[in-house]
């Protein structure tokens, strides 16, 4: 059997002006990045032909047996052109750094890549780059105005702006800058968050124009001044060049699959402190050049779905038709018990039971008013009998459901899950609202989430988190949306609670404004935000050839 | 008059496919990064034409007055082209970060300019984004390694290689590390430098292909162990991953002048700590693609010229046919005694004081077998009195002599030049030979440079010095060539020294192993590596608007 890498290197590539061609994309659109890589210039989203159809592809809460989400997206959107559908993938661009921690890519897989994997793995067209940049500017900034007279009066010990690096680097995660005497600046506290994880990465993916991106900036909290008045990036006067370093990181990628498949990728913000979803104005693209545009949510539905609708919908005015919901056989019989060693074996018990994961998530999407298909990845080892099982079980709930066979078979094993996907959209309407209005209270919209959407019964709040909602009010930015950080494993706040659980509450232990991507984040734990290197990094497999062929990446 | 930003953009750029057929490059020799940017294959190296003439351009000391050295360098290719003659420019890339510091962009000036000159000087084809990330991964991989056991027994108080950022930001450069606790890994003090004085930049720059690279990435010495033996980055195993993070900034970068003169733009590394240059496989571009190639290097022709030819020549088997020495007559004049205030009033005597400056560079170069033009970059106010003392010296000298005017006239004020320089290679034979045999002792090679370029009478060693050549002599490395880190401002080592000092020594105060770039730093004074941001950072003049012209830069 071929790996990923081995069938991305043998793909058939076309010309990414070829590809751009048939999405009706003349060369004075786009902009090359090399023969395969292509920026598309956002005067595009101005032509006024119909959008096509909005499907999001989102998955039961993610276990160690794997999912296999952006295969389906990919496999998806594969299969729909197979059957001459005009579609394009919308998806999130990866993080280098953890490209060298432990081995594994993030385009796809099998016989559903994305492609060229290398690139789009490594530099690409150098969005990251771009927002390490800005991100590292405001900061440079911050200490800078300190260092020259500090007229905003800035207290250096209530920065809330962190350094940036895309790389796996744990020694970043707290340091101390600025050491050395008084021409290297004041002394203070500071840490290095992975770029992913950065507020300008969230703004550029809840950004519906270069101007909005330039206004998000201006209005990131960077700190508090010595008075508790709260000081802006605007403050400092540097989110114009800010806005400029992202020029071109503000325009969307064109890539292809393995077929050819039109795929934008860009942008692709922490799915935990930030909402995990591709730019909107990639989905805006999509959608503009598409019938179908297949974009996709980090993490379960409770997480991705969720703050897809209730964040990126809302902000981009987006209007979702259908949803596909990720399932594995072998992941519901995780969450109905059964260890890792034992996925093998047929299990319907215990399937019965793990399907409450898949109940809920059903039931979760269907309260945003989108129709919802399941797509079941399917794998040698499921037996008849779970596989009617689970036939039976969707058929009662009234949905729709697919055994895809994209990884192995690319388009072909997706051709099922296109035909119920197109007629779902033809026969269901959607009446896709958001969950709560932002004008609720901080603590409402939480409490909405929590019990609509995790089955929980209520939300405790520790003391702290009631100052910090409080500050947030008094500087006017409550009336924001919520992005709940939270474990992707259970529907709780507990990893460990699989299935899904009851009589539980969710506690929230912190309450943070990223106030130019226009989120409060809600968090229920301790989030590393700055990856560190394993014992033997994949940086030490990884070599590069005369006949400059990358071996030992993925 | 028109600024250089405006100048700049109303250029009419030809596409760079046409460009690069002019010097007979296929669509299949370059990759695009958009129509005006493309990185150039190195296979064409391998192409069996011969290659052209090449020519370095250099300069007297700077002085505050400017010289212009890289607008005659464009401009000379330019006025070149306007003869017929196929010349290729080649020139350092930028580095990003200082643009938010002082205003000032790295593109020539006037009408002697290289386009499309906000990209070049923003994040180009990110080059320097590749260089950041290359150098940070081998830091997180030293950090990394002792935090997961260290079995190299790494000293974390004598790791040498630091974590770079293309930024000005004084915060950064005296840093501690790895605090919080044990999951954060040992902590240490540490420091940024700006990604050009990055040694992976010099790397970049000294490399002849793809391995030579990744050979040298290898042998860069991070740190020492507790037994006081070396490490190298090849003993973490990371230069192979590195050098993956290069593939693409390995390649030369294709834009043109004003009037589309082909120019390369490949690597630019401090001129103190390194060695100045761009890299030598843009010079090789250059040579392959053009029949005249004309290069620059940093600072005066005591630090710039002597690096070329001793470093850059040496390691990429360069033979220079003919320098330009650039001077204006406003800068002999300061360095003749008068204030910058005063140079605007015709003062032969002080310039035949300062004539003295040039006189010693002209010797510098010819030391090294080279002919010499001289080009004085005209000013509104230099005395006909003035010019013609300064014809005189040349004749005098027996040097050629040229007036240039490219920044007010673009080619046609360089043509007076190019038909010199066109001669002098025609009828001077260059003899080049470098100055000295890098298997001497280092203090024997640091003593040649001072004497013989500087006009030294010798060199004091201070006590922890003799320490450090003794630990390079130790690891068998001394065998390099010297790079000395000195003021630009004079011969010597005290920039207050204007004009050809006499009776003076210089005092080397420490001594560093750029064991992988390939030679021996020689510092006679403190270099800062990491710029800061001034009171009022251009940062806060810059902004895009609505359509996408970016407002403020330059």
């Amino acid at each position: 059997m071929m790996t990923d890498i081995e069938i991305a290197q043998s793909a058939k590539m076309l010309p990414i002006v070829d590809v751009a061609k048939k999405v009706g994309l003349s060369e004075d659109d786009i902009e090359l990045y090399g023969k395969y890589k292509a920026k598309v210039s956002l005067d595009v989203l101005k032509k006024n032909n119909k959008d096509g159809k909005l499907i999001l592809v989102t998955a039961i809460n993610p276990t160690p047996a794997g999912e296999g989400k952006s295969t389906v997206t990919i496999g998806l959107g594969q299969a729909l052109c197979k059957m001459q559908k005009n579609a394009v993938i919308a998806l999130r661009e990866p993080s280098l750094g953890p490209v060298f921690g432990v081995k594994g890519g993030a385009a796809g897989g099998g016989y559903a890549q994305v492609v060229p994997m290398e690139d789009i793995n490594l530099h690409f067209t150098g969005d990251m780059h771009a927002i390490t940049t800005a991100n590292n500017l405001l900061s440079a900034a911050i200490d800078n105005h300190i260092h020259q007279g500090n007229s905003l009066k800035i207290d250096s010990r209530k920065i809330l702006f962190k350094r940036v690096l895309d790389m796996n680097d744990r020694a970043l995660r707290k340091v101390i800058v600025g050491l050395g005497g008084t021409a290297n600046g004041f002394t203070r506290e500071d840490g290095f968050t992975i770029t992913v994880a950065s507020e300008i990465m969230a703004i550029l993916c809840l950004s519906n124009d270069l101007m909005d991106l330039k206004e998000r900036f201006g209005n990131i909290l960077v700190a508090y001044n010595t008075d508790g008045e709260p000081v802006y990036c605007k403050d400092l006067k540097v989110n114009g060049a800010m806005a400029m370093l992202m020029k071109d990181a503000i325009k969307p990628n064109l890539v292809q699959t393995l077929d050819n498949t039109p795929a934008i990728i860009h942008g692709g913000p922490f799915a935990n402190i930030a909402h995990g979803c591709n730019s909107i104005l990639a989905t805006k693209m999509a959608l503009k050049l598409g019938d179908y545009a297949i974009t996709e949510a980090g993490f379960g539905a409770d997480l991705g779905a969720e703050k897809f609708f209730d964040i990126k919908c809302r902000y981009g005015s987006l209007n979702p038709s259908a949803v596909v919901l990720v399932a594995t056989i072998r992941a519901l019989k995780h969450h109905g018990g059964v260890k890792k060693e034992n996925l093998n074996i047929s299990n319907v018990e215990a399937l019965s039971k793990g399907i409450e994961n898949l109940e809920k998530q059903i039931e979760n999407v269907q309260k945003f008013g989108v129709p919802v298909v399941v797509a079941i990845n399917k794998f040698i080892t499921d037996s008849n009998e779970e596989v009617e099982f689970i036939k039976d079980f969707c058929n009662k709930k009234g949905v729709e459901v697919s055994l895809t066979e994209v990884w192995e078979k690319g388009a072909d094993g997706g051709l099922d899950l296109a035909e119920k996907i197109v007629k779902t959209i033809e026969e269901s309407e959607s009446n896709f609202k958001v969950l709560y209005d932002e004008k609720l209270s901080v603590k409402e919209k939480i409490e909405t989430i929590a019990k609509e959407i995790y089955g929980a019964d209520g939300v405790e709040f520790v003391p702290a988190v009631k100052k910090q909602i409080a500050q947030i009010e008094k500087i006017g930015a409550d009336k924001l949306p919520i992005c709940v950080a939270k474990t992707q494993n259970s529907l709780s706040d507990n990893g460990s609670l699989l299935g899904r659980p009851r009589g539980f509450k969710i506690t929230v232990k912190e309450v943070r404004l990223s106030n130019g991507a226009g989120f409060i984040v809600a968090l229920t734990g301790n989030i590393m935000t700055m990856p560190g290197l394993p014992k033997v990094p994949a940086a030490e497999k990884i070599d590069i050839r005369e006949d400059g062929v990358i071996e030992g990446l993925f």
